[in-house]
């Protein structure tokens, strides 16, 4: 049978396509044929370190696709059939252990990137491992026994398809963690594709006040912009604006319900979130950052009555959301969708996600057909 | 009639009794006769600032009495009649806001003495606002319009009755806010009366592990040893031992369901709480500390994706279960009523409790009447 | 001063204009001046009771107005001043019961008129208990110290403010009790003011199916076409079309995530709710009914694993999210307030409201100015 | 090999051992050598039902054994070795349907057997499924790739282990379900196993008041004295005495905050329920019953403002917990465990248990190796 064509990193920001041969299949596992893989924010931090520390990958792990092919072992577990078409959850979780056995398996133990390298998920495991094929920018993408899938209706397209994990941590953390009420006032730092995905969230669960808060670079002006199509009622360019005086403005003096950091500024953007958390508000820290040092001061906590928490992903419940919102049409998310790279500009397309490639990115995927 | 004896901070760390007319109780509000008083640990920080700060007063927030007056248009709203034995909350909420209307009036934005100083509380309101009777280190104490009461059973000594919002709070940290479930593993940052508040709570709720940590000082020991009557599986000199390892060792290496800190160790205590914190676990915050420098992760909350939660006081439902608890004597909380000084003595007994007068105290309490 | 006049009903299905001496009032109570009162659905089965069981009263207790006198004590306890416009809720809670005191006033024991009938609420407390003026027909109203108010901002017209109290319902049928999470699939039997709050409620919510039940009369019809006005995706008429199938249809056999008893249909109601939850699913009963008699199969709560709530009006929290979504202007409810009576017609609006007077009405008001 | 010795009830209350050959595992299998089994209160029905329905079948889902082994693809899944002491659930669910991948799996769509019938799941698949060794009255029980594991300790003796699931029933009832909270007063109906298990998760999880209702019969009354021994505070002879009156008198007229139908009484069961719970308590359905008629008033549902649960079965984290309960020895739960009977004797231990057999008893086990 024909090679299978992927991009693998071979480097720290260097990507070639290869061929592998196309894989055999365990009995408890199956293969993906790739439509569209999106490009999540974190692939641009793995692709400076990944490719050194664990070596070559294919990275990649939004991936849209039609089932292929299902090992004997396999049907009864996967619950999909050869030639579903189904977007992929990166997790490839162990499904006995605590997490797994009570809906967070995102925290499986097993298999929690976050917290050991010794494990395998998609988009994160070296070629070394065979088959290989562990990530989306490939033609094929192998499926672990212990693949997660969603179904993705026919009338959705794969563009829009990827987006079902992003706006599913959208939906995770704006809602399932938020626990956002009708009415209820949030902020979002940072305009990027998780930021707009919690805004887009927010919107759709009855959010009265959706602010968006980003700076005075291109790139977020136009972001802010599309935050404001999807549902965002302010947007703050905290460049220009005082940003606790206008959250003050907006909100009438009584500050946000539900503050999420989406802007990877570590403690200081946590701190940030705190001051414009109302008393008995809720912050949610999703971006993470290098930076640990600030000055905390843990008594505005117990002053304010705040809960923090910090969040990860998404359940299976939120991208089940997500993909309903998406086929739904009730939002311009086609926006959000600003480009997509043939496979042989894989290198280029996270160049672009990390901020030095082209212009006035959002969401970017790779069609790995073209 | 007689006059009134209470003891009025009239500077800082100086008390002496004075006598105050009888006082006339305007329509609305009515007049308790003090049994006892208990010593929150936040008297000794008001002890320090409240009489330069807000001028000579009466402090004392914990009170057991027999309800003396009633005015006219208070008895409805009190829901208590002349010669009802109760506990009085320290908070006199406002009845009207978001807060009061929705169940969490010690957060009542009108009566927020920890956001604003402008404001009336049992027990940090000076002498210099009519009718002076605003704490509970005196014969008798005034109720406010707002006054929130409890009914004392009359087979629970007023020693034990004071216990009611220090224990108050422990069931609203470790249960209502805390959210402990039955068969988690819990630490308890610092053994003063709100840590062993807390462990007696963890304990009743079904607990499976409940760590108390102190120092290597005497007075630590001895509320260690105290923890461990009361329900405390484990105690931890972390001056003598390493902390994180020894819970690790307890907890088969899982670390807590839910850490709470009452040890005011400020950011640096709420670090170590949130290494405590095993993988999705809730860390409550109920200390506060004038330190506020510490090197934050932030990170660490997403990567164990915490929940946490600044806490103050308690809900009235927290105080009627604490009450309960206290009534059944399931618990030998005696042992937690160290000391009960008369009315002279209240400067040496708020000395004990900052930890500057007589040794091994834990809880103490002040009786008007000797 | 002049006199108030009122409309009184003095006997079953009897009302007339009486006048009133302008009331002195409580130095812990109040005078409001009502713009408008609007008709609560309940009002025409206590027409039809409370004249004959409680003696001559003026109903109505959906009443915005402006504050017009506060005595002396009522001012800090009420928080509003002179001059304020609110809404009244019905409840006058006391204010320090279990119920009150966490957060579910209308539960209040010492004033729960479902529960017993000699205690005073707005709208159903007779005239024979001084000063009268307890109900919203009326040019003024007496704001008796247990007041719970509502401000009502002044671009609202006093038409749309009547529904802050129907609206209320909605809110917290649908969202607070009866907890719905976006995309989820919603049927609310009965297409009445309660039905079609809830239905904006769960709109707003983010409800993915909305679906509206009623019957062929002339009247369903005109709700249920305004039901897909103010956002239900789908409307059955159970007399022509199979209500079960039809939800199966819409929902590709998944059935309801939470259904909602708007119909006053009683158990036989209730048990075609049970068929219509999913599993795992909520059933939300709020319609009461006189017949007790049904074959009741608890099984199917065991093997579709439901909960089923009983529930009765609003909580504060929910009558505030009422008058933001009537503030926002999103939803087109003018046409739900169909009718507005002078005084002199409460009857005849009464009657309508029963359904034996002016046709194809939702929600109804009195003037009592007019 | 050797052959394995089963149970199987080849007719409606027939039984006799039969031996099958030692069975090829798939590689997605895995096999237990049983230590013992426990009856189920449900296996009393089936047995009178499922072989007749389904044909012969070994019944016993309460096994408790040491895993033999593990085909190739089943070990990383299991999440257990060779030579591993386990507890089984009787649940194999799909794994990926909405309710597996959201902690519910005991509701799985694909393997529900109250809702069809077409499904396999321990204790209830028959002998012409292969390889026929589906129930624990037997000495190695067939391990289905989709088996659910917890490990038991060693000390834990296998009698005590049988009650993983009946009392990991009893904490899903009262704690996870149930939502008890320290403090309150807790009713459950019914002595069985079930309710006892109920009981001793409601003293564990810090309620004040757990009543245990039975009926006059010896067996209720031996019943009713181990609910005290477990930790009921009280019990009621309901052929004795007035129920209502009694739960009022214990309750100081407040009656329970959470009551459980534990008693298999249908309609009526659920009626009284209904009529102890407390306003704003709660309900929980467990029991089932073939008997429909009730004359059910649903108001009373609204009146009461009640939640009422229909529940089945437990949850992962139901059966950790119970084996974390039986493993701290608090309760002396092995009084509960009143009968081992030889595999020969498995019809008259069904009989037992189905109150025709021997008298006095509460758990039973079968022992394959006797």
């Amino acid at each position: 049978m024909a090679k299978v064509s992927a991009a693998v990193s071979y480097a720290v920001r260097e990507t070639e396509v290869r061929e592998f041969p196309f894989p055999d299949i365990e009995e408890d596992a199956g293969l993906l044929k790739v439509e569209l893989c999106g490009i999540c924010g974190s692939d641009w931090p793995q692709y400076n370190n990944y490719p050194r520390t664990r070596g070559p990958l294919i990275l990649g792990h939004e991936t849209v696709g039609v089932v292929d092919r299902i090992g004997k072992y396999a049907g009864a577990r996967f619950g999909v059939k050869e030639g579903d078409r189904v977007a992929l959850e990166e997790y490839l979780p162990c499904g006995h252990c605590r997490f797994c056995r009570t809906g967070d398996f995102r925290l499986c133990d097993e298999t929690d990137t976050l917290n050991r390298t010794d494990t395998i998920r998609f988009g994160s495991t070296p070629v070394s491992v065979a088959p290989s094929l562990w990530g989306g920018y490939s033609q094929y993408q192998y499926l672990h026994r212990n693949s997660v899938f969603h179904k993705m209706p026919a009338h959705v397209s794969a563009r829009l398809g990827t987006l079902a994990l992003p706006l599913g941590n959208g939906v995770e953390w704006s809602c399932l963690q938020g626990g956002l009420k009708i009415g209820e006032a949030v902020v979002i730092q940072g305009p990027g594709q998780q930021g707009l995905a919690c805004a887009v969230a927010a919107r759709e669960a009855g959010a009265s006040i959706v602010i968006v808060t980003g700076r005075s670079t291109p790139q977020d002006k136009k972001r802010l912009a599309l935050a404001r199509t999807l549902g965002a009622t302010h947007t703050i360019d905290i460049d220009e604006e005082d940003l606790f005086e206008t959250v003050a403005d907006i909100t009438g003096g009584e500050m946000a319900d539900l503050v999420m950091d989406c802007s990877s500024g570590g403690p200081a953007a946590a701190i940030a979130a705190i001051r414009l958390a109302r008393k008995r508000g809720r912050v949610i820290l999703g971006g993470r950052s290098p930076d640990k040092k600030a000055e905390f001061d843990t008594d505005i906590l117990v002053k304010k009555f705040l809960t923090v928490k910090g969040v990860r992903g998404h359940s299976w419940e939120a991208v089940e959301l997500a993909i309903q919102i998406i086929a739904s049409g009730k939002f311009p998310l086609d926006e959000m969708c600003t480009h997509v790279f043939p496979l042989a500009q894989t290198h280029e397309a996270l160049m672009t996600v990390g901020g030095q490639g082209q212009p006035a990115s959002i969401h970017c995927s790779i069609d790995p057909w073209r």
